[in-house]
């Protein structure tokens, strides 16, 4: 075991702290990282404050980690000192049910193993990033790629994957009209890699505050929400929307941008339940789909993707100590667009 | 114009009653068609009662349609006299836009215009297979193959297709695990089709009732909705769901029969807005989709593999006098699994 220093919510609630876990020591198949830099999901908060049910404390969050491997053990053929590595929200998965053997490991039927505030195969508590090192198995572990930098990469672990998946797997690509529903740390994230898709990139928006930054980030157009002649000009417009808000949205007015055939895509969600009229999805033969991150190869997919095409998350570089000034900031949406701790300062 | 002996519903919910109606005169692009059989759909009842909002009457219901052509414009390329056709849901489409263009004619962006109820391009309001003959334009307008009895043909013109459509669209076929809920009209077909298609069938159904029924149209399973032990046993079981009911189902209990990545497709639909936790979507990656017939081209294809299978729906002929009789026995769910008229009766 080795101890490291993190920062953990020591109950539900409560500010974190500086704290110290222990590791385990590297196993066969394990990899031991550095971790340099961990992203601020909305997810590290919600759990952090119970807001999705009972979480297991005291807790590390952070499932956005980019570093560099320091140890490998004997069995890893992937990873070699001085790797540099990322690890997203899950570190493990049974690797045997049909979803794992399809790459699909976070749909896995046994239960994939969230990177903190869940319990793995072997009985251990998880932590995540928000710590100066991980020992996570090489199966969960990516590569990336020399041309991303290490701080802009780490959210891609989560928010880039989140989106990527859902953009790449209804078809986002050229000749295709794309909507993105908020411009947060997902939304800022689905509108890069679509426009880097070749995709006709729309942001709805709840107002046109943001309108400069999305167009810069690659919108070809962008619309405030809060005006009803938004949903009037874009009836039938879209092949595909991803929509990134967790606020409850009226889905029949969303459903109503879509062309026939299309596909909202949810990987935001309401907490509470949806009211959905289904001659809304009948009448154009629309789908309403969720999708949760994407698969271990999808995301070295991704990171490849966005290395190729120079993308990272658009980021503000914070001290350890500021954590929970930026969880207060990040539930205020004032973040543009995504905080990444720098964890040499914890 | 040509008079032609009809049975009409007079107004909203009044019985329906012999009466006659004015057929066009055969345009350039048309076939007449003497009408033999024509299919009771569920939708009949729903439009002759105004269930869907306001109509049109007097009105011929009726879009399950088999007859022989008569006669053929100047400018028919497809059709001879002599051939045995078939009419569906729709006889004109804008056949312009990117949906008609892509053979979805059926969501066609200026609006498809319906056999019945409805008013078409020209103006005049459509009536439907109740009747003896109609006049249609020859691109909405389907050939039935040799193989296939006009009778029980008539009804794959609207549950044939509705069922095919979203089966096909969703991956129904060898290795694929298909649920179909509810045995009625569109059920029994949607489980020949299923069947036919190579895939594994299981017929969800309120009870066991007609479960022998169920297992000689080709289902391999049949359980009962009203039993809690089928969600438990069945959970994650399937690549596939197709409801054809219109009963409000508990959307969350069959997503989560659902494998990951699975589709839930929708073709009946309750008229009231159903309550969805998008999270049932979001943690297994799984689509909520609607669907609707399918277009022309895809039309002929079904009926080709229908006739290439061996598939007719099972029916149950009447003579016109028993419409109104046939209309309660739908509502009470009493018919094994369509109603088809004779059309010489009226």
């Amino acid at each position: 075991m080795t101890t490291v220093a993190a920062y953990a919510a020591p109950a539900a609630k409560a500010p974190l702290e500086r704290t110290t876990i222990e590791r385990r020591d590297v196993r066969e198949h394990d990899v031991l990282i550095d971790i340099q830099y961990a992203g601020i999901c909305h997810s590290d908060i919600h759990q952090a404050r119970e807001g999705w049910g009972e979480a297991i404390f005291p807790m590390v969050p952070g499932h956005e980690i980019a570093g560099v491997v320091t140890e490998v053990g004997s069995a890893v053929t992937r990873f070699k000192v001085g790797d540099r590595v990322g690890v997203g929200c899950m570190v493990d998965s049974c690797r045997e049910c049909e979803s794992c053997k399809a790459g699909r490991e976070q749909y896995c039927e046994r239960g994939q193993v969230g990177t903190y505030n869940a319990v793995g195969y072997d009985g251990e508590v998880t932590y995540g990033g928000y710590s100066q090192k991980i020992v996570v198995d090489e199966a969960f572990t990516v590569r990336i790629p020399d041309g991303l930098s290490l701080d802009v990469a780490a959210p891609l672990l989560c928010a880039g994957i989140t989106t990527y998946s859902p953009l790449k797997r209804f078809g986002a690509g050229p000749g295709k009209k794309v909507a993105v529903v908020g411009l947060g740390g997902l939304g800022h994230m689905a509108v890069k890699i679509a426009h880097a898709l070749g995709a006709e990139v729309t942001v709805l928006s709840q107002s046109l505050r943001k309108k400069d930054d999305g167009l810069k980030l690659g919108a070809d157009h962008y619309y405030a929400t809060s005006d009803p002649a938004t949903f009037t000009e874009l009836a039938g417009r879209f092949d595909l929307i991803v929509s990134t808000v967790s606020a409850p949205l009226d889905f029949g007015a969303y459903l109503s941008l879509l062309k026939a055939d299309g596909t909202l895509a949810n990987v935001g969600a309401p907490e509470e339940p949806i009211s959905l009229n289904l001659f809304s999805l009948i009448g154009g033969g629309k789908n309403l789909a969720g999708s949760m991150i994407g698969g271990i190869a999808e995301t070295q997919e991704m990171l490849d993707f966005c290395a190729e095409h120079g993308i990272g998350a658009e980021i503000e570089l914070i001290e350890a100590s500021q954590i929970n000034e930026a969880y207060e900031r990040v539930l205020a949406s004032d973040v543009r667009y995504r905080f990444v701790i720098d964890t040499a300062t914890i």
